[in-house]
């Protein structure tokens, strides 16, 4: 694709000041639009080193408001970021609703220099690409509009540069080794940035290239860029429909196969067996815990249910046996204010444990597929396209070497009612029955659609869901558990084998 | 104060088997009335190494809701960690409102260990000691509970643990060599245990010893001192009148000195003299941008004023000069629900920017005296004790080798009301002008009090506030630059003395 363009392309400098005061400009009124628009905006900046970035970038906010954009340079990850799946820590950094977000150099140095200097491993590539693929589509499917530009350099051009920039007192601190390593390695570089174009220039979020041989033609031409993505941004959202909120609930559909119905909620175990495997699990976990910690593997366990399924005490039965230090509980109900200005993935990402450590999720990112669906909270379009964002993301996590469990706590709607009774009769415990319990309980049949169509969706050989039949506390805690100790023991013997 | 422990105490097991059964369950109850009342908690464990910490505090999550706490094992401070003001990683750990979180060492660590292990210069920790009982009162004041234990051990004790530790393959991978060197340095680490307990066993926040050497003990001493403590913190809230929200404003009281007032307006600068400086600052600044980024200095710049008196123009000229990448702009306005389940130090300390670069507070930390005082969103309690949390907050970032500068600007009544009717005319800047601007001119006087009793309270001589003449908008943002750029200089001055 790079030889597609033509590196001698150059602008005269009149030409240029007018232009460019012109698009300085627009940008300004752009970014106040956005702004009304509640729209975000992801500017991704990569190239050659010492291809003008920064005096680029410095022309593109020269008119903007500060308070509405970030700029965010990336560095190579610290040892902290290298413990979390590759994507999180540019997750942390988007952009909220009618906000800014410039990358100045971003997560494709993890195809480019991280490639160039051995820093990722040739087989994962193919991943690497489909992550980013899968990330810039979530993030254009929620509204979010990207732009990536790419500055290309001749060799003779970049060396040229770099030379200057190295005698300069003011810019010499900004040339790293690395950087006269893509001239060395110009060819080399090259091929991977071609690569790279290829397999991330996707309709949703295409590259556009850029001639960067004469800087006034590649400022214009990225900013002109900009403004005609921005203004077709605000076009498109604009034109769409706005969005039912609480639409009437769907038909009921089909519900075969009737994954939580299969569930043998008859299993139970008495108070002497519960005790004796509970204790046994405990010595397991408490071996497999410092294995988990040596190897670096992440634990994420999901737990989701019926209300009054037992969520909860089979959680604490869980944590009781972990050590306080290696583990944290993430409870969600609808997102806050802050958090709906973010795709709704982002409040996920940010809690994510730390490679060694195990994250525990009181419902989880499958809420968009349940609650948000049932109640009309999200769109059918939002719910839809949810199912592929979540398989998207827990191969994420699974990549990075994750144990991903995820339960379903089954009871039958009798069982739940004796709860309910009992919560209300039991002046500790009112407290957690509300109203909206009563009213959830009365979609049971939409609700047991939404979780067999959840699970028929996003059941993959690596990301299983289990259905705990949990009519019996005792037995659902000890199928809990024992269930979490297999699947880290199959993880390690996994890595043991690979 | 060591001295004065036993350690020869013990229990027996029958006692502390009911005793410690009773606690976990009072714990428990605790916990659902701190969630209830909002009271948050804060609990330190230090102590030797193999003191039990562990293993203790596992009794004392273990009948509590996990959603309900947060556990913080803290280790050395990553390279990044280092770039912040030392207390900066634990202000970002603190438990919201109703929350529990709980130290695994803590900011001690930083007058034990590294004191140790010359992590710290000598001449800096009585310094370090008054930022920790500054952090620790601010925070009590604020409502939240704090609970300090510190385990002792013998040296014999020690020993003996981390010889059986070190032998047991579940437990030996928690042994750090550091542990070794407690017990090597036994003398020495122990007159630093005393120094620290002396110094900061505060009113407010008064260490609880424990003798360590019979775990069951000081399990039992830990659990039941906490209950104490927890019941007590209850109570006292619970006594405490509810305070009122928006009282009466103040009568008005004598503003002088009359800082602000004393501007002289009428400075001003013509078209072409303000270019010039501009452009001579411009380069000033862009040299000075290497030096702080070499020196790795923090700029911190705070700008205050009246509602149109140019904060956001004179911001703008500011961050055209600069590097995009190397500062961020933070707005502040209302806290956020978020926000409001923190001391209000909180939502500041979070965007301190790193060493080396440029952090540009657009209204500040100042809200809290200024328009929380004005129109009653603080109670008189807070915002008289504010003054003090503000000199302390600002002496850590001063003593961090921060550059800290902060803006008055200044316009009288007359200015400002061209302005708001020049901005109701102009269909682009409309948006700009709220029914709360023109309400808030109506306290001007009011206003004006607060900016000067804030003025004379929150300057010394590390700190002092800069009152902008801002009538004219020319003189205002060169002024703002060249005073900007003073300060800078007057920092690298005294670095290269120091």
């Amino acid at each position: 694709m790079l030889d597609t363009l033509d590196l001698d392309r150059s602008l005269d400098k009149v030409t240029y000041k007018t232009r460019i005061e012109e698009l300085m400009c627009q940008l300004r009124s752009l970014q106040q639009a956005c702004w009304q628009a509640k729209l975000p905006l992801v500017v991704v900046l990569e190239g050659w080193a010492a291809a003008g970035k920064g005096a680029l970038l410095k022309k593109m906010v020269n008119y903007m408001d500060p308070r509405g954009f970030s700029v965010h340079p990336i560095l190579p990850p610290t040892r902290i970021e290298q413990r979390y799946p590759f994507m999180w820590r540019f997750w942390q950094e988007l952009p909220p609703k009618g906000s800014i977000g410039i990358f100045y150099h971003s997560w494709y140095t993890h195809l480019l220099e991280d490639r160039l200097f051995k820093r990722v491993d040739e087989a994962d590539v193919p991943e690497v690409m489909g992550q980013i693929n899968a990330f810039e589509r979530q993030l254009v499917e929620d509204g979010v509009a990207v732009a990536k530009f790419f500055i290309h350099l001749s060799r003779k051009e970049l060396k040229k540069r770099l030379k200057k920039s190295a005698k300069d007192e003011l810019t010499a601190w900004r040339v790293r080794p690395e950087d006269w390593q893509q001239e060395q390695n110009y060819k080399k570089y090259r091929n991977l940035a071609e690569e790279m174009l290829l397999h991330t220039s996707t309709g949703f979020a295409p590259w556009m290239l850029v001639e960067g041989n004469c800087q006034r033609w590649a400022r214009i031409k990225v900013l002109s860029q900009l403004v005609a993505l921005l203004t077709e941004a605000l076009d498109r959202q604009a034109l769409e429909t706005p969005q039912m909120i609480n639409p009437p609930p769907q038909p009921l559909v089909d519900t075969s196969p009737d994954y939580v119905g299969k569930a043998d909620l008859s299993l139970n175990l008495d108070k002497k067996e519960y005790k004796k495997r509970l204790r046994s699990a405990q010595l397991d976990l408490k071996k497999l815990q410092l294995k988990i910690y040596q190897q670096q593997i992440p634990v994420i366990l999901v737990f989701e249910g019926w209300d009054a399924a037992g969520k909860g005490g089979a959680i604490k039965r869980l944590t009781d046996i972990l050590d306080p230090r290696s583990y944290k509980v993430n409870t969600y109900s609808a997102p806050s204010e802050e958090e709906k200005q973010y795709h709704y993935l982002w409040r996920f990402w940010r809690k994510l444990p730390l490679a060694g450590n195990f994250g525990i999720f009181d419902r989880s990112w499958y809420g968009r597929v349940l609650v948000e669906r049932v109640e009309g909270f999200a769109s059918e379009w939002e719910w839809r396209r949810a199912y592929r964002e979540i398989n998207e993301f827990e191969a994420q996590l699974i990549s990075h070497g994750s144990v991903l469990v995820k339960f379903w706590l089954q009871i039958d709607p009798d069982e739940q009612l004796r709860r309910f009774e009992a919560r209300q009769n039991d002046p500790f415990k009112r407290y957690k029955l509300t109203d909206e319990d009563w009213r959830n309980r009365e979609k049971w049949d939409l609700y047991e659609m939404a979780i067999n169509q959840a699970i028929a969706r996003t059941s993959t050989p690596s990301t299983p869901w289990s259905i705990v039949p949990a009519n019996d506390k005792y037995y659902a805690r000890v199928f809990i558990i024992e269930t979490i100790i297999q699947s880290i023991e199959n993880q390690l013997k996994r890595k043991k084998k690979g």
